[in-house]
């Protein structure tokens, strides 16, 4: 459940949430539930304990969550958050995703090619000042100007300070947040498992439960060619967790769309989630056929297609849970009561009362373009780059708040740092990515669409596809450097193909682009602002924004459920998965490694592997610490059950659990299957 | 390449194509090419010989062809053709389909549940009688006069020879035939290899080559419990065919779109395939995990699981082909060609020039409402049975001319042979069926719709689909034949909940199809019927109709061809499929079954094992025989090479190929892996 691009692409709009639900909530650290946590649990978390836990938390560029567990530098995450870095630095002869990888000693560990983890240093409100002067523009002025500010207001702090500056935009902007984070990319991989265990059950047992996954990998972050010694850290807990404990989630939630109006709802349900999907199983069955062409395929393409397989489990779920009538029939109501206590007072209706139809409006009109979203070809890496090196020719002579937001100054390291990326491209997933895309392009748009005829300049899309991946530079970081550096005027002359191509649909893609800003983002903008609004004064304040990529705090008990009839227990044991194993007799997903049929009976098979909790999280989160009441590791969250997947909407705690893997477990694994002593040594301190 | 559910609902609409290309055509049985088997290859097929040949094939209810083969009545078929009635006969404990079966006697061969197969017996024009009257109606009325007509024609000729009797729409209503068949439903099974041997290299070799499948399914007819002594059969081969030997396909080409207007073919691509193959991407999916979730999930999927990759990767092929702007491009010179004849005469124009608007606005107007097709749930085999009954009480008293065409009393006995079929359903199935059914409507007509709230009556597909499952009785083939029995009164007081469904559902299904016949079917009869008149005026009448699953003969010689600058030799040999098993060492697909790696030193490694050759076959051609000039057996048809797949639209024998099992190899493995001499002996007299 980490965040992949696939999913990210379905818009992060925050929203916020009402905390109606027993250990609901994605809570700021700036506004901790801390009457809830004093009331329900007696605990109350100390501003040391807080920031403890902040500056022990870790965002990954890869899309989820970690955490530092030592005083040198060890970030742990889940394997499946660190394996597209795995994958990066894979060869054909050392297989790091499929074989795993414990390094001997510190000199042993691989560098990453371009990893980059951001800790969360400071925060700051900032609303005013980017609200300042916008009360009576249009929709789209105040969204350049509010767009312009943050450029500012991002750019001051990053001088002040060196470090990465972003403002967030929170409750949709009810508020806006300057965070400014620490920035790591000297980062190298210090142990992973094998991706059979790491993923043991695969896409089938992915998001369900019992599970029995060693979802976790160890980097080690560097600075000055030195491990970083962090002013902060996570100790590890010597007892772990027990059933019904109090435990905390400190991670980066992807997207919630907790608070959307029904209609906004319903176009996710009809529009979004069914376009998203139909590409998804589409993506899905071509990335099955080209893996099993040869051995080859299947490892570069492993990591897309178990990010698809993951979307499309997580989407599924979603749109079943919009399907659900008593959902939808609950956010109805809900929406009525609040819309009739708007109504019931002419001020209230003055500020308010506009905003549900202005949504329905702005959804209508999304919906009619929403298909055109099949311009874009950037699932391909090497048009992506090309796209990037025409924008950044367009866009940085502009002073930056008036760039596209990705050129703004705050951001040009970290988009430099990924473009110039040394990670191999693969041309024969590039030719299969290309031509699929340009293939979905005429599919959702018609062969005769201008866009596509010029996409495809004469040619069907297999063909058009071997032309632009042969005929490329862009696949060696030098010639990206020099088409960079040689600004419009190289991109103007480049005979690039790739170059050309996406010179040729810039224009495209932009209107596309400011359409959406202009029709549909800006007045959600308004319109949602002026729901929090009426919410606030009517529910009262103790309230989460929607998540938005950003550090939250979730908490609640570890907690078994019912399914069906059969209690399903909150923990599971180091033993179970040869039992699994031995059940589904080593079919896709469910054969162990070797390291751990030799280890069988060294592990102590009564050791907490997996367990269950209360905890609201959502993707973005995999890779989260479980702490205890005293910030001591206990778990690392990796996964969802299937009943938190309507999460995206609502909070529901009857069977949702979010999943981790049992600090004890990861322990018992690293001594007894893998010998990495001086590992858990450097975690337990024995 | 047998014709699916999925791939035969891609319209039926035959038309005309013309010979312009080398060894080019499906020939009618009646209309043979004889001028170019005279001039090209010095050949002169006999009355008797044709005779011999039409009365040797073997039309499969399954969607397949297939040829008696001795005078025991012995069907030879392809594996895959025979895999539906596999499927069927399997259980848990004994797996047909993967395991393979040989009767050791005659008593030992395993009665099918419901096939129906048919030999064409006798053919007669009857277009005059077809069209009598209907010249001054609007196309709808005439429309349903022809039907009408057709209808009385076909019970006259039943009543009279006992047949089953079919009026075929030839060259889109240029000609109309009626087609008398024998027909058998006492089948049985004789031989079948495993699956794995069968369909050896999986998806990833299907439509491809060099292949080495051994893609051959025995049947036996009987009559009155006897084996069938036929009239006619085909001998067996001596020396097989070897490479440029010219040779002669017969077999029941599905469907193809040879001569369709340039817009219809752009509906075709931007329309049709884009939304068939956005569904079988999705339903591809959702087998396969559906499939991994157990072993017995597995077994009752396998059948439609395969069906699905089949027809993704035919109608992809297809699809590239209409992307490739060369075959666009040539379609589109050649209709402005006819066009302009046909406008550069008054006459011409007053008969005919109005053709491809008409045509180009039917195509509009069904691009408008294609989508209400996701209203139809018969992908249950539960549903389909619901609606048969519900459809049957409305029809059946009505003349039968007046009737939809299924319920005609010419199709009613084959009908009630499928509808009270004692093969098994599958419950699990049959909620995931459902379940994907009722989903897919909501998410192509959004959750608001009134079909779709009217399906889901409240709940949503889940929970939905367990309720119609568990609540039905119509698994039980008596309770379907009560409900028959009980006529219009039994369908208005049941309780059955897929009764209620589909009766709810029947009249928007209703709906949608007169829609369709009305705007769309209608217009085309003519339009087309118009083409046809003006390309026959044009090129001559040496043309023969686009396919419509009738018997036809195709022909050309065993050839080799080039591909990426390599040459792909016409034969491949038994010994060849040890290598390629050995090279993907047991990958999915490529697991040799144990019969074959024991019997690996008794097998004549030499032996050619299938064959290429330039015949013009399409989806349904599989199972067909491939004769010599002596009519006797040379190989059996099952696939196309993925350079045919655009045979659809226009033949090409630069690469395209049609791909056949060596009557050879038949024998060797038979001997060989099988020990099975009584059916050798049998086949060759030896």
């Amino acid at each position: 459940m980490r965040i992949r691009g696939i999913v990210a692409a379905v818009s992060l709009v925050g929203l916020l949430g009402s905390a109606a639900c027993a250990d609901e909530g994605m809570w700021l650290l700036t506004s901790p539930p801390t009457e809830v946590l004093r009331s329900r649990y007696g605990f109350e978390p100390t501003e040391a304990w807080l920031e403890r836990m902040q500056k022990s938390a870790v965002r990954f560029s890869t899309g989820g969550s970690g955490s530092i567990v030592s005083k040198r530098g060890l970030v742990m995450t889940n394997h499946h958050v660190a394996s597209e870095m795995l994958s990066k630095m894979s060869t054909e002869s050392r297989n790091l995703l499929r074989d795993g990888f414990s390094a001997a000693a510190e000199a042993d560990e691989i560098p990453c090619p371009d990893l980059e983890l951001n800790v969360l240093w400071e925060i700051q409100d900032v609303t005013d000042r980017v609200n300042a002067g916008t009360a009576d523009m249009s929709p789209a002025d105040a969204n350049a100007a509010r767009r312009k500010a943050m450029a500012t207001i991002e750019q001051e702090a990053s001088e002040r300070s060196g470090l990465l500056c972003q403002v967030v935009t929170l409750y949709q902007g009810a508020r806006y947040h300057l965070y400014s984070y620490k920035k790591f990319t000297d980062v190298r991989l210090v142990f992973a498992p094998e991706e059979t265990i790491a993923f043991f059950g695969g896409d089938t047992d992915n998001f369900e439960y019992p599970r029995f996954n060693l979802d976790v990998t160890f980097f080690r972050v560097y600075e000055n060619g030195k491990p970083l010694v962090p002013e902060h850290h996570l100790e590890w807990s010597e007892s772990g967790a027990a059933e019904n404990e109090l435990a905390f989630v400190f991670g980066h939630p992807g997207t919630t769309r907790r608070l959307y109006t029904v209609d906004h709802l319903k176009f996710v349900r009809d529009v979004q989630l069914p376009t998203r999907l139909a590409q998804i199983w589409r993506r899905e069955v071509q990335l099955k056929t080209f893996s099993n062409r040869n051995d080859e395929n299947a490892r570069v393409a492993r990591e897309d297609y178990f990010g698809i397989q993951n979307a499309r489990k997580a989407l599924t779920g979603q749109l079943e849970g919009l399907l659900d009538p008593a959902m939808m029939s609950d956010k109805a109501r809900a929406e009525a009561n609040l819309r009739a206590w708007v109504l019931a007072d002419a001020d209230r209706t003055a500020m308010w009362g506009s905003a549900w139809d202005d949504l329905a409006d702005a959804q209508r009109k999304h919906a009619a373009f929403f298909r055109d979203r099949a311009m874009d070809l950037s699932s391909s890496h090497l048009f992506q780059t090309a796209l990037h090196l025409v924008r950044m020719a367009d866009e940085l002579p502009k002073p930056s708040g008036e760039r596209l937001r990705e050129y703004r100054d705050s951001g040009l390291e970290s988009l430099r740092f990924q473009l110039y990326s040394p990670a191999p491209v693969h041309a024969a997933l590039e030719v299969e990515t290309l031509k699929s895309g340009l293939s979905y392009m005429a599919e959702t748009l018609g062969g005769d669409h201008p866009v596509v005829q010029l996409a495809l300049a004469g040619k069907g899309p297999g063909a058009r596809a071997e032309e632009l991946v042969a005929g490329t530079a862009l696949a060696d970081v030098e010639s990206r450097k020099r088409v960079a550096a040689g600004g419009s005027e190289a991109i103007a002359t480049s005979s690039d193909p790739l170059i050309r191509l996406a010179a040729a649909l810039d224009p495209a893609l932009r209107a596309y682009r400011s359409k959406y800003e202009d029709t549909v983002e800006s007045v959600e903008r308004i319109g949602y602002a002026k729901i929090a609004g009426a919410k606030f004064a009517f529910e009262g304040d103790s309230v989460y924004p929607d998540a938005t990529f950003t550090l939250r705090m979730s908490f609640g008990p570890i907690k078994s459920y019912e399914e069906a009839g059969a209690h399903v227990p909150a923990f599971t044991r180091l033993g179970g998965v040869f039992d699994r194993a031995a059940a589904r007799h080593g079919e896709e997903g469910f054969a162990l490694p070797a390291s751990w049929i030799q280890a069988k009976d060294r592990i102590n098979k009564d050791v907490p592997f997996n367990f269950v909790m209360c905890a609201d999280i959502i993707g973005g989160n995999s890779g989260s610490p479980v702490v205890n009441r005293a910030g001591e590791v206990v778990g690392l969250i990796f996964d969802g059950n299937i009943q938190s997947l309507s999460w995206a909407f609502a909070y529901d705690d009857k069977q949702g659990r979010a999943v981790s893997v049992d600090a004890r477990g990861i322990v018992e694994a690293l001594k007894s299957v893998y010998r990495a002593d001086a590992l858990v040594k450097e975690l337990t301190g024995k």
